[in-house]
């Protein structure tokens, strides 16, 4: 058995080996692979399951939370929605081969750009199984290799998806070494695997916010962070109310485990006791707490329908994954502004207002991924923003932000197309 | 006089600051700042000069060498073209505020990406003045705030450029800040300033390869890598011989020491007999130096007129820099792309056939920045490919390959328009 160290550059080296093969593989035939990919998942669905009741044993007999057990979990519904996903992915339009801002130069050089893969993703994720498949696709769709690294809570589910896939995707003429996946759970794997700057040219962290971090701070590669939203929606002086309540209240309540779900409600002076009442009552509907500043505790405070505490320092830029929502009353369009710069981790902001300049302003100065105007947050995603399918939300600026579709696992080359020129 | 880390954390703060401002500053303000900058220097030339001659004298004191002299040197001429490569930028089309991608989704949403800075770009460099001037002006063009860092042999110059770029800039309405330069030499500050992550959004290293190196290796925050190229031109069986050889003759001789210049020929066995005496010849002219594998040596050794010496492993994959050029005979197509990617750094190569298969196949399987068929890779440029100005080459990946213009110092945000929608 190699060590952890050769099993990781001896999979890396073999992944890169593949990428320049795959870089140039026909659409037809990486959809043909993805289709039998869903296809083999659905047949294999008692192989695949009875991996899963390992893991799930084993976490269970660990003392594995129920939420935790439940990501874990595979049953047959599950694994049909993943297959399902893998066919939606088959059909999309292929990004690799694009020739774009392609034009003629006076002497006669043709020169533009032509889309290509990265070449190798790494994937480091945690607990659910879903995601060895749904990175396997994305990246083979889009041209690259990927070497895969999934928790060690979920190993026999990812390896037994893993290895479906390595034997579909080559009988259907993907090189050979094009879907890696790490069997050792031997954390040290992780950090060898980030030093592999030769072999994996982006990493893509799936996971909480240690193994972002950890993954940020330690990869000798490019990685694609994201996925941290401390999202707020500021509702102007000008909002209409109703409208205003029926946004914080999707954006709070519909999905609140997830990256863009509100965090806190900024509220102007000027509408902060017509306001606040109104949408607290909503709110309260849905058993939401309340963590307010003094001002908004005041007004928030009579009311028994909710559960209005004062808020702490700590409240201020929390990603609360929960039925809980920060509240301030601001006395300005500005003073909003500063708190989402300070507060804010660049995921989705957003304004409730009926004032042109207002909007306007707010659409400028925020920075962040994706800034709305009288909409809810939970928009932020690759399927509602058109993207077909997502392989994560970046928080970064460089390469891509926000969403990310097939497009933003490729980069281009230029190419130029002469007849003899050269360089006066 | 604060200490190191303060004089870089403090400027780093400042740039930030500045940057949030700068990033919605008007097209007006930034073309009426950079031509006023331009003018200055003409104005304030005297004391350029003087600030140089300090430098200067303090270089041949320690020894530097002439060519290393001549690129520190300014005068009259040289601030003249400064100048003029400022007023260009001005005269280019301003990046930021660009919506694109723009679409009103099935339930009325408008989703789409508005183009905006990327916040403080930091610049660390080497010996030649001009780069001061001609970052900081790509930089405050792009919205984006700059924070200087150059060589120690040409801090009175690089000093004295930037108080008048930031008095300059000031007086036309750019936010104090903008551009700040770390006026002490220690090379701690270097160090210092690749961990501020948090408020240095990219870094970009110029200068040579231990430079670039130690930058790629130390930054906590990403860095665009690029100017190191070690060029082919692949010469095929089919290909046009007078062609080849001028194409050759040019990317070698017109302008040996820099990044997009010839390092190596390949050259197909089948035409090599007749092809590389002729191309000797006219390279002999210009006094290149042939490090030949065995069978060139062989056709080229009874040449008088050229200097061919046998190659050693080290030739292959070395940037020359010089009019030296490595020549190797291959077997086929395949082989030369064997070599390219084995040997090449990523930054430009050139097919020269006739043969569109050959073309085609080369076009999609060499992995660079740049892909040539039958034209020079001299041509490779910010300038030459129609970006304006140019801030860079870059060999990697991530974010922007190639002749980086203005549009790569930015990133984009998502906007969405709405009038009340919520996620069903």
């Amino acid at each position: 058995m190699p060590s952890a160290t050769n099993e990781v550059e001896i999979k890396a080296k073999a992944a890169k080996a593949a990428s320049k093969k795959l870089a140039n593989l026909s659409t037809a035939v990486k959809n043909k692979a993805l289709l039998a990919i869903a296809d083999e998942l659905v047949g294999k669905e008692k192989d695949i399951l009875a991996a899963n009741r390992l893991d799930y044993r084993e976490g269970k007999k660990a003392g594995m939370s129920t939420a935790m057990l439940d990501r874990l979990l595979l049953n047959t519904e599950r694994i049909k929605g993943i297959a399902g996903d893998v066919r939606t992915v088959a059909a999309l339009p292929d990004p690799v081969g694009e020739t774009f801002e392609m034009r003629t130069l006076p002497n006669g050089l043709q020169v533009g750009k032509k889309r290509v893969p990265l070449g190798v993703i790494g994937a480091v994720y945690e607990s659910r199984p879903n995601v060895t498949v749904d990175i396997s696709v994305l990246c083979l769709k889009s041209g690259n290799a990927v070497m895969l690294r999934g928790g060690k809570e979920a190993v026999h589910s990812n390896s037994a998806l893993a290895k479906i896939i390595q034997n579909v995707a080559y009988r259907a003429g993907v090189p050979e070494g094009a879907v890696q996946f790490i069997e050792s759970t031997d954390r040290a794997m992780v950090g060898q695997m980030l030093k592999m700057r030769d072999y994996i040219d982006l990493v893509i962290p799936r996971g909480g916010a240690d193994l972002i971090k950890y993954v940020a701070q330690n990869a000798a590669m490019p990685v694609v962070t994201g996925g941290i939203g401390v999202c707020h929606t500021y509702v102007d002086r000008s909002a209409n109310l109703e409208k205003a309540a029926a946004i914080v209240y999707n954006a709070k309540v519909q999905r609140p485990t997830v990256c863009n779900a509100l965090d806190a409600i900024l509220v102007h002076a000027e509408v902060a006791k017509s306001y606040l009442p109104m949408v607290a009552q909503q709110l309260g509907r849905a058993k939401v707490e309340l963590h307010c500043d003094k001002r908004a505790l005041k007004i928030l405070k009579p009311l028994t329908s909710i559960k209005a505490v004062p808020a702490t320092e700590k409240d201020w830029g929390k990603e609360f994954l929960a039925l809980v929502a920060a509240v301030k009353v601001v006395d300005s369009l500005e003073e909003a502004l500063e708190h989402i710069d300070r507060y804010g981790s660049g995921h989705s902001e957003a304004i409730v207002t009926e004032d042109y300049s207002a909007a306007m302003k707010f659409l400028d100065e925020v920075d962040a991924a994706c800034v709305y105007v009288n909409a809810s947050t939970r928009f932020t995603d690759g399927g509602q923003f058109g993207l077909g399918a997502e392989v994560g939300i970046s928080t970064q600026k460089f390469h891509a932000r926000g969403p990310m579709g097939l497009r933003e696992l490729t980069t281009y080359k230029w190419i130029v197309l002469g007849s003899g020129q050269v360089r006066p």
